[in-house]
């Protein structure tokens, strides 16, 4: 399968060398290919993974058979906004992304929350994709090997689609996922539940002074 | 240590009881008792725990040396409105609730959300009180006996003060929890966290079918 990375950050970048060390063809998609190559991060990065591809939103949702929102706050709109909408038919997007607003500095707002949610807005905006929220509920590290957590811990699946959600969980077991760890919660409107424990996350890192932690449903 | 406890429902009735069973004398506070024991479900819990006492909130509110909020959705508001100032000055307030709010049916919004709290909006209108949040992240026969749920799993605490948060944790290991399960995110502000677990907590109730599970934080 042949995927596509929207966001050049640290998520995207941890997400497109996991599936690139898979073996599976990635293309990170980005707003603009010359501006992200001329980031020195970027650059270093892009020299230590010379497989993994760089193109505009429209050519990476083109090319990639399955699509990964890995923006930041709500770009994932924009971003997937980009494509020409036939290129997105039936494709599935994993959205690892939360809706985070900075706007009032650290921590931040969620935006949309409570009777929205990104997972939502992004299945509403593009009803042709087969969105999976997963993976939003800790580190990026963590979200690709989940033996960085000693011990049992979860990820959460939220969506419409059957068929999206084995298919989610089948790169989850690739990640290292195992079956008991991985829940289930029904349809994208359970996105709600799942974006609302980052404000908790937030809080437990600043307590913690680590990312190296986990959301466990002790007795699940 | 006397307690009051507000609120006449599953949660309140569960917490009066465990503080009976520890010895504390209690008494629990309503609007009003005449119509608490007119309904046939308290006057049979009340035969059960002769020795909880029932009262007005004012009342209650006066009696308690401890105060603890266990009404639902915003109503602590109104039961700590209902106080004379003078009975509420330094007093440790355990708030256990959510800010449910079931207007649009199940499963309920929260209301305030993301940019405050239940916890900190009763700290705003009582700055008197000592607010301590705690324990709203679970099923009250949880809050009272973690061992309902095997192996490690989390509480939580937020609040301004020291003294109040330290008094909230001597109750928490007289309910059953140890200091490793207890997790002191800070000041009240990091209730906003706590609360918005709920959405989750919800959900999570209706995919597993049961109540008997808790959040536990793996690599704390």
């Amino acid at each position: 399968m042949r995927y596509a990375v929207l966001g050049t950050g640290i998520v995207g970048r941890t997400l497109a060398a996991r599936l690139d060390g898979l073996g599976h063809p990635v293309v990170i998609g980005t707003r603009s290919p010359e501006a992200t190559l001329g980031r020195a991060e970027y650059a270093e990065w892009q020299e230590v993974h010379p497989r993994v591809g760089l193109a505009g939103f429209a050519e990476a949702a083109r090319e990639g058979g399955t699509l990964v929102n890995a923006t930041g706050g709500r770009s994932g709109l924009a971003a997937l906004s980009a494509a020409e909408p036939a290129d997105l038919d039936g494709k599935v997007l994993l959205d690892v992304a939360n809706p985070l607003d900075f706007a009032g500095g650290f921590p931040p707002l969620l935006d949309p929350v409570n009777d929205d949610s990104l997972g939502e807005l992004l299945q509403r905006t593009f009803p042709r994709l087969r969105v999976v929220k997963t993976l939003n509920t800790m580190n990026c590290r963590i979200m690709v090997d989940p033996t960085l957590v000693p011990g049992p811990h979860h990820v959460f699946l939220s969506g419409e689609d059957a068929d999206a959600k084995r298919s989610a969980r089948t790169l989850l077991h690739a990640f290292g996922w195992e079956d008991p760890n991985i829940l289930d919660l029904g349809g994208i409107e359970t996105s709600r539940g799942t974006e609302m424990l980052l404000p908790a996350w937030l809080r437990l890192m600043t307590t913690l002074g680590h990312t190296d932690f986990n959301f466990h449903i002790q007795g699940a």
